[in-house]
This record gives C-alpha cells, sequence and structure tokens, in this order.
C-alpha cells in the first residue's frame, strides 16, 4: 500500500512516496518554477545522489505528471507503474472552521475548500490545483485532504475570536485558525510518548521551527490556543514575517510614508522578521556566525528572536498551567540555532531548567533528545519535525489500515 | 506656589490647579466640545457641587481663557487672579526618542513637539494648540512638559525594534514608544513603598486601567517593555481598541470586505476591543451585568478581556522574572471588574495567589489595597490612579521645589 503525498505551491510541488505495509519512505522531491519556466524536479531516493530533471510544467498537472513519470522512469524511479499508488494524500492549508480532521475528497470537499479559499488564495488555491491533477491523472485512486488548521479547531471562543467587530468574524470569516497542525499534532503525541503519559491527560506547549514558527498552547492534547492567526503572518518573529507588530503601524505606513497595500503585503511577509532586521534574506546559520563575529544588526536580530519566543512562553505558560513537556520540532538547515537555548535560560522561576549542552548536541543530529536538565519540573524536547509521517498516518486512518 | 496642569485633546481641555504647598486640590474641570460649538465647561471644587458654564470655544486659546476664567470669577472662582498660577504642566502624548524625561519649555522643545507630531498627529497637535495658548495667556509664567512616552525610554533595543524592516526605524522613527508614563511611574513608585524596598531593586509589573489599558515590565525600577507601541492601539483588550490583531487582517479587509483605510482606523480604535464584540459602545459595568443574566456576548467579550489579560501577565513574568508585585491602578467608574481577579486566578505555578474578597472590596473604595492571599510569593496591589499628581511632582522637580 502506497501512498503519494502532494504539497503544491503556487510554483513548486513537493512529493513523497511511502510504503505504509513495510513502513518505508521511497522517494522524495520537488518540483520547482511551475507556471513561471524553466521547471524542473529533484528527485530523492534514500541511498542514492539527489536527481535534477528538466521538465517544462505549464500548470500544476504537468507538475504532477513530470513526478510520475520520475517515480516509474528506468533510471530514477522506484515502481514500474502509477497503479501501484494506492492513496494520494494531499495538504492543503485552509481548511476554515469546515474541517476538523482530514477527509476523503469528493465534490463536496471540493467544492467547500474552493469556498475557503477566500481566506488563503496563494495557498488553497495551488492545493486544489494539484488535487484536480491527481483526480485527472490518478482516476479511481483514494484522494485525501489534510489540513494545516484542522487540528486547532479545539481552541475556545476566547482564544479564536479577535477583539474586532464581531460581524467581521460572523461575515467574513476573520477568526484565528492557526497554522502547521500537522507539526503540532505530531509534536504532542511523541511529547506524550516521551513522558509516559497518555496525550489526553498532557498540558503541553509545541514549538514548531522553519522558516515559518509557530507555538501551540495544548490542555488535555488539545490546541487551545496558537500564535498564527487568520493567516500565518501573526506570532512569534520568522525568518520573514514579522509576528506580532502594532496593527496602527499599517495605516501610519500607508498615509505617512505613501506604502502601498500590495508593498505591504510583500514587506511584511517577505521583508521583515530576521530578512527586516538584518537587512537581507538570510539564512538563522547566517544570522548566528555573523553575531559571533561582531555585527550589530545579527545579534539584534537574535535578541530579538529569543525575546519574543520567550514572552509567547510565558503567555503560554499562562494558559496552560505549569505544562507538562515544552516540544520543539525542528527540520533541515537548523544546526546552531542558539534561540531555543537562549529562550529557555533563565526561566527557573516557571520550574524549566534547560541543559544548553544537550540542547547544544539536539541541533548535531537528527533524533529526539531531552533538552532540559535533570532537576527540571517541566520537560523539555527537541524532535525532528513530523510533518511528513502525520500526512501518511492520516491518510492510512482514513483507508482504514490502522 | 499653585500648579496649573492641562491636557488639551482635539475637542476638549482638561484642567486641575494645585497647591502645592498645602499638597492640596484647589479645582478640576473639562472644557469640552472645543472647536465643534456650544462648548461648555464643567467645574469642579472639593466639597462643592460641579458646576456647568457655557462658553464659545472656537480653539484652545478661548478654551484656555475659559478656564481662567472660571478659575478666577466671584461664584466659582478658588484664586483672585491668574498671576497667583506658578507653573503650567502641559500633558504631551508623544515625545519620541527625544524626550526622557519632563521639561521646561522653549522655542526648541516646542519645535521637538512638533517634528514628533508625525507620530500622533491627533494628539501632538492639540498638545502644541494647549501650549501656545499658554505661552499667551500665561506670559512669563513658567510652562513645563510632561510626555506620555518619556518613562520607557529605558526599554532596551530587542523590546522596541519591531521585527520590520530596519530602515522603518531609522526613516519613519517606527518603534515601540509605550503610552500611560505618569500612570505607569506613579504604580511602580507606590508599589516600591508599599513592598518596602528601594524602587530600584524592584522588578515588577504594572498596569494602567481605564478606556486605554496598558501594562509595564520593570526591572531595577525601569520600564524594560510596555503592550502598547508605535500607538496606543497595541496590546491587551481594550474598551474601543483591539489590541493585539493579526496584522495580515488589514490587508484582508481592505481587499477583500473593501474597507477604506480611513474606516480602518476607526474600525481599530473605536469600534473595536470590548464595544466590537458586543456590538456597541458600553461601560464595563454594563457588560458585567449583561454577562451576569446571560448575555452571550458580554461573556465571551469578559472571558476575552480576562484571557489576554492574563497572556501578557505570563508573557511579562517571563521578562522580569518573578516579579516583587503586580501593580493595578484604577479610575473613576472601575467598579465591578471582575476580570482584574479573574486574570490572577490559577496562578498559583507564577507563585500569585489573588485574594478575591479584597480584590471585590478593592473595587469599593478610592484607597491602595494588598488584594494577592497572604501566602502569595507575589504581592499584588490595587490603588487609585495618580496620573495627575505625577504631572504635579514633575512641575515642581523642574521648579526645584523639592
Amino acid at each position: 500500500m502506497l501512498i503519494l503525498t502532494l504539497n503544491c505551491r503556487r510554483f513548486s510541488a513537493q512529493y513523497q512516496l511511502y510504503d505504509w505495509n513495510r513502513q518505508a519512505l521511497l522517494a522524495t522531491g520537488k518540483v520547482e518554477r511551475i507556471v513561471v519556466g524553466d521547471s524542473f524536479v529533484t528527485h530523492r531516493v534514500p541511498g542514492h545522489d539527489p536527481r535534477h530533471l528538466d521538465g517544462e510544467c505549464a500548470d500544476h498537472k504537468d507538475a504532477l505528471q513530470l513526478i510520475l513519470n520520475t517515480l516509474t522512469n528506468d533510471k530514477d524511479g522506484v515502481i514500474s507503474d502509477v497503479a501501484q499508488i494506492t492513496a494520494v494524500g494531499h495538504r492543503v492549508v485552509h481548511g476554515g472552521e469546515r474541517f476538523t480532521k482530514s477527509v476523503l475528497i469528493d465534490e463536496n470537499v471540493v467544492d467547500a475548500i474552493r469556498e475557503v479559499a477566500t481566506l488563503a488564495p496563494l495557498h488553497n488555491n495551488p492545493n486544489l490545483a494539484g488535487i484536480r491533477a491527481s483526480q485527472a491523472l490518478l482516476p479511481g485512486i483514494s484522494q485525501v485532504a489534510i489540513f494545516d488548521t484542522a487540528f486547532h479547531q479545539t481552541m475556545p471562543e476566547m482564544a479564536y475570536i479577535y477583539p474586532l467587530p464581531y460581524e467581521w468574524y460572523k461575515n467574513h470569516g476573520i477568526r484565528r485558525y492557526g497554522f502547521h497542525g500537522q507539526s503540532h499534532s505530531h509534536a504532542a503525541r511523541r511529547g506524550a510518548e516521551l513522558i509516559g503519559k497518555p496525550l489526553e491527560e498532557c498540558n503541553m506547549i509545541t514549538v514548531h521551527t522553519g522558516n515559518g514558527v509557530s507555538l501551540c498552547a495544548l490542555r488535555n492534547g488539545a490546541s487551545v490556543d496558537t500564535s498564527m492567526g487568520l493567516t500565518p503572518l501573526e506570532g512569534v518573529m520568522m525568518g520573514t514575517r514579522c509576528g506580532d507588530i502594532d496593527a496602527g503601524i499599517i495605516p501610519f505606513m500607508v498615509n505617512e510614508a505613501g506604502v502601498s497595500a500590495t508593498e505591504l503585503d510583500l514587506f511584511l511577509n517577505q521583508k521583515s522578521g530576521l530578512a527586516g532586521i538584518v537587512g537581507r534574506r538570510v539564512s538563522r546559520r547566517t544570522v548566528v556566525d555573523e553575531a559571533v563575529v561582531g555585527d550589530a544588526r545579527c545579534q539584534l536580530a537574535l535578541d530579538m528572536e529569543t525575546y519574543r519566543l520567550r514572552k509567547y512562553l510565558g503567555a503560554y505558560i499562562a494558559v496552560t498551567g505549569k505544562p507538562d513537556a515544552i516540544v520543539f520540532t525542528y527540520g533541515e538547515d537548523w544546526e546552531d540555532w542558539p534561540v531555543r537555548g537562549m529562550a529557555l535560560s533563565g526561566m527557573e522561576h516557571f520550574d524549566i531548567k534547560v541543559d544548553l549542552k544537550k540542547d547544544e548536541e539536539a541541533l548535531k543530529g537528527d533524533r529526539e533528545m531531552l533538552i532540559s536538565a535533570e532537576d527540571s519540573g517541566v520537560k523539555v524536547f527537541a524532535i525532528p519535525s513530523g510533518e511528513d509521517m502525520v500526512l501518511n498516518e492520516d491518510v492510512a486512518a482514513i483507508m482504514g489500515w490502522q
């Protein structure tokens, strides 16, 4: 039973082929420059060098065709026929209030995803394109939608309603939805496992790290708050997104500095966060390296990211009570990220004691690590990001394989 | 030595006449409907009924003339001649980065206040009009400017810089300034006094409550963070202001719902917060009363105000370490505000234990009250707002009367 998972964005499509019976990853890859031209796929098979293959993709259907060709061709293929694929899992960013869990896709589901697309057009429309392509090229195969927002639908009203005109919620769907649901869900399950307590009895804080960063507060294993909101812009400071700012800055920049609405979107989402402070798009590694040799702006960026993360931890501890655990996920390229250790230092009044040596070790490997000190009342873990695995698990659950 | 303090807004001017030698309040009052027509003054002398006097005020100079006439007329007056006034204290909302404390006003100061007015035109321009009126009508008398922002100029860079393009700070002054400086300063001084420790050794959180609400985190007696930002819109949920929201909501409402920039300003500042959730401008008393009889929207508004305040307390405890004290100020019309007690309940993991009975008692009177339980590690106080007194103290200090 093979699962193909797809994560379609505007100009790219990530894929993974997973053998559920053998619990083995067969291949992963990414098609880039869809629509824009000169598109190509990077295909990775465990144990082999990555392969680059050119192939013009005018749309997401072409991209999926390129993926299927790559998966089955003589040289790079891992299967002989696309008919071996049993189910396709589609990552869909926005499920609005309609979707509280993953679902088998039918026309009603497609309509609902399209309706919700007003909330996240840049994300849901490519997701839909991927679903349509998959229905066309893999007819008769089960298609499953897995929503980034679904995990947070357990939030109480006081956490998801904004202190704005209430009609904005009723008429336009303005509320906190939250994102990174697969990652928080995985982190919470692993956290419960690691402390040896049923998930339903755990109060926890999970932190998803990547270019986007978000936190989730969990009570009794369920999301009760999360730092991202209507959009992925809210919350802590990120790679290129600002996170929390004074909303009054926006009319000020429009009126005083003549910034247009379109420019604003670009500034807040792509030229803010670490990139905004440092003055260019940078990896976190570069920020750390340059801070060490005395670059003041990089040091400021590090201090700000740390400070804002620490404040969120404090805020969420006010929500969860003393948590059983704090679980940080990490993905690729997250070596030498001192922010986690810095944010956790000096938190003894919360009964949190980080072991900075373990924290550093956790950044070298690809395994689950306890990074709090022996006598820390709150256990802190760093674990590899498990988003992709959640996609597979959800597909398998819906297919009745568990 | 008599001090006249003035707080000029766009269409109103509040005043207070204080006898510094006798430490006695002589009169307070407010001119309303300046510029708009049908203006009048409400004049209060301790021990007497308030008096309403009509008097057309086309501008703030007319308003000050009305105040001076009222203070000196035979029937309502408390002094015989304006020459008895020794100094005038002007509340100025925005001091930008230029003013870190109160100053004697000269032409350089006026120019600087005017420069900073781009950051808060609706506030600083009326403040300037009051200064100009006072210079014209009370020539030769010392004029002092007291800035709402000055107290927070001790914040470190990581707290006041936003994760936005850094040029916005350099070119447009976009940063956190904070407001309610007089109130936080007074609360901090009283808090230190009440716990019997030098202010410079105190870590504290102060909470200013009113239609606008803001928090301040203090380390060693100095402001290190505050919830209001570039504008008074940021922070906790307020009477009519939203506080923290996802900045991504603004472009969404502009693009999807066709809301204009001008409307947005009105929505966020005047039709949000409690008013936004309840659907109309309401007193906190009304919200509480209607929540008690089962109004769901009022209950939601209360829960949200509580929840958002509690998260800020947690965030600031991450900044201050375990605080020596939390000090809430309260002004008129703050009876029966259960939010303070609700936000402080269930915070035992922060070593905060509120005594709900004392908390309730504190709402009845006009005195400083300890509202934490005997065995609470963090002392919590509720004290009457002392903003006006700080204006007098600052004027006296600059005049060398202390």
